[in-house]
């Protein structure tokens, strides 16, 4: 933040912002390309991917993937294991036959369903599954096996923040304001051979092929947003990589784990099988003391801990961007504020 | 810009940046609503008609205009005045009956079609035009008579630039990298009876009633460059709204012009009555002296002058962003470039 603050007005001697340049340019240019080097380099991505910086969020991705993928047999199957995992599928089934083979909706998506190859159809054009799920903190600890299908992943709310095997997916998509960068941008990394089997009568901005033959540069990029992203993705580089966030991250969401399990007043919600390590909703067993903590955090400037609407009490989100001493502020007033209210 | 980068670390001492907080809370909400509101402001917007703040650059709206409104009859009638109508064309083919009524390809795009009502089909569901041309440099000085039919502009090059009278539209886009603010924002503006009247199959996201009943915010909108656009919006409305931006535009396209009328050397290719305040392409006899000119004007820091690849030649953009002095800058150092070149 403080690189992008002191390049506002000229970056890196040229004259001119990074939002004044032309995206064709060459000073641009390097920046997108570097980008799109550093994500390859922090993922390990083969070389039969391609990186897309899009636009329209993950929500524009639940349209593009059963448009783009959905193809041959049209039949998509899906794992709901959320809010968004449903809208993911409630999406697919607009553009052919989307199944949902496996649900967690019975206990509120409290934990990620045993799945095995046998639970999809074997004329799939893909199973979709939600890698980390934000609103009810769970995630997929194994990538489940599908086999010969392609299998496609929505990776916002974990994406650089635990290793992801990016062979065992088809294709992965993540909206960018989580652990990326700024919002405006969404990540794509897709297969070669899954890019250009769609109709040529989808919307052209919605045909995965558009971008990869214009390299990201079909119209204008979000190019700021996307040197954001740069900025973050060699800032991770200079940190460790993946590795060292991953480490991070498992000793903060460690810290608050284990306050919960001891504690007498507040619990997680998630199984403890199935659990997120950058989202981690928790409750009391009363809801006027869940609204009484989020209000005595806010005062201590500790902010943004409501829950989601859909599932309520408490949520703490720990991506990247916050350090350990964020965990162990939050446990030390969860500390205080159980012995004071119990 | 400069204030820009003053917030980047402390967003009017909330301790955060617009980057850091979430779309859904009140701070930001402010920035969105604010940013609604000057630009109703700046255009004098009617309450009938919505603003939204999207994703995907005209190149998506190209896709949603017929998606959403060549609904009725399915017929949509295209004016030709350049690439981006073209494409604009190509894709409102894929969605329905779309036709061009008229064309100014006979001669390279120079001039804008002489239009009358009688030469729209009357049961088309919108007629589409582009309000100002970027590449070939020309513009619509008085906004064609569609009679009872729905007019659609994309003003993504003069939006700001000069006065548009909302009412004499139905829908107006305008991607935001020219006058609005940063690239990755996309205006729409949008009369209330032209939404929700399409298949509710259609991908969510190309759904204006999406967007209309999330007040821009179904999913996570871009933030930072919504910001960038009230920053430039508040800015405009110091410096005296859009007729204070029209005069400087009318004066600096106004210097150039004068002086490409006078030039033994250098022409303007577009026609005297079509021609665009803010793009102006020209010319000279020889596409060596031409190369030359860009070279050597590189050299004094004049940048970006090279025409479209499909025209070539120069064109200088001179957007809301450039003051008076630039125009003259130009003027300047082409009178000194003909002089030791002829």
């Amino acid at each position: 933040m403080r690189k992008a603050a002191s390049e506002m007005l000229d970056y890196n001697g040229c004259g001119m912002s990074v939002m004044e340049m032309s995206h064709r340019g060459s000073i641009y240019l390097e920046i997108i390309n570097s980008a799109e080097e550093s994500l390859r380099h922090l993922m390990n991505i083969p070389d039969n991917y391609r990186v897309l910086f899009l636009q329209g969020g993950a929500s524009t991705q639940f349209a593009m993937v059963p448009i783009n993928l959905m193809v041959k047999n049209r039949k998509a199957d899906y794992v709901l294991t959320g809010m968004w995992s449903n809208k993911a599928f409630e999406e697919g089934k607009k553009f052919g036959d989307a199944v949902a083979v496996a649900s967690s909706e019975d206990q509120n998506f409290s934990y990620i369903p045993d799945l095995n190859e046998g639970m999809f159809r074997k004329d799939a054009d893909y199973v979709h599954i939600t890698v980390n799920n934000t609103i009810f903190g769970t995630r997929f600890l194994k990538i489940p096996d599908v086999g010969d299908l392609t299998l496609v992943g929505d990776a916002s709310s974990n994406i650089l923040a635990e290793p992801i095997n990016v062979s065992e997916f088809g294709l992965i998509y993540a909206g960018a304001q989580k652990n990326l960068g700024a919002s405006g941008v969404t990540v794509v990394i897709v297969r070669d051979d899954l890019v250009g089997n769609c109709s040529k009568n989808v919307p052209t901005m919605l045909n995965y092929k558009t971008h990869v033959e214009g390299c990201s540069m079909y119209n204008t990029p979000p190019t700021y947003s996307i040197y954001i992203c740069k900025l973050v993705f060699d800032h991770i580089l200079s940190l460790g990589g993946v590795p060292a966030m991953y480490e991070t991250n498992l000793k903060k969401s460690g810290i608050l784990y284990d306050y919960l399990e001891n504690s007498k007043m507040f619990s997680a919600t998630a199984r403890e099988d199935s659990r997120s390590i950058v989202n981690i909703p928790f409750v009391t067993k009363d809801k006027e003391i869940d609204k009484k903590f989020i209000k005595s955090a806010e005062k201590r400037g500790l902010v943004s801990l409501a829950g989601h609407r859909s599932i309520g009490g408490m949520r703490a989100s720990m991506y990247n961007g916050m350090p350990v001493e964020g965990a162990k502020a939050l446990v030390d007033f969860m500390h205080e504020f159980e012995k004071d209210n119990s």
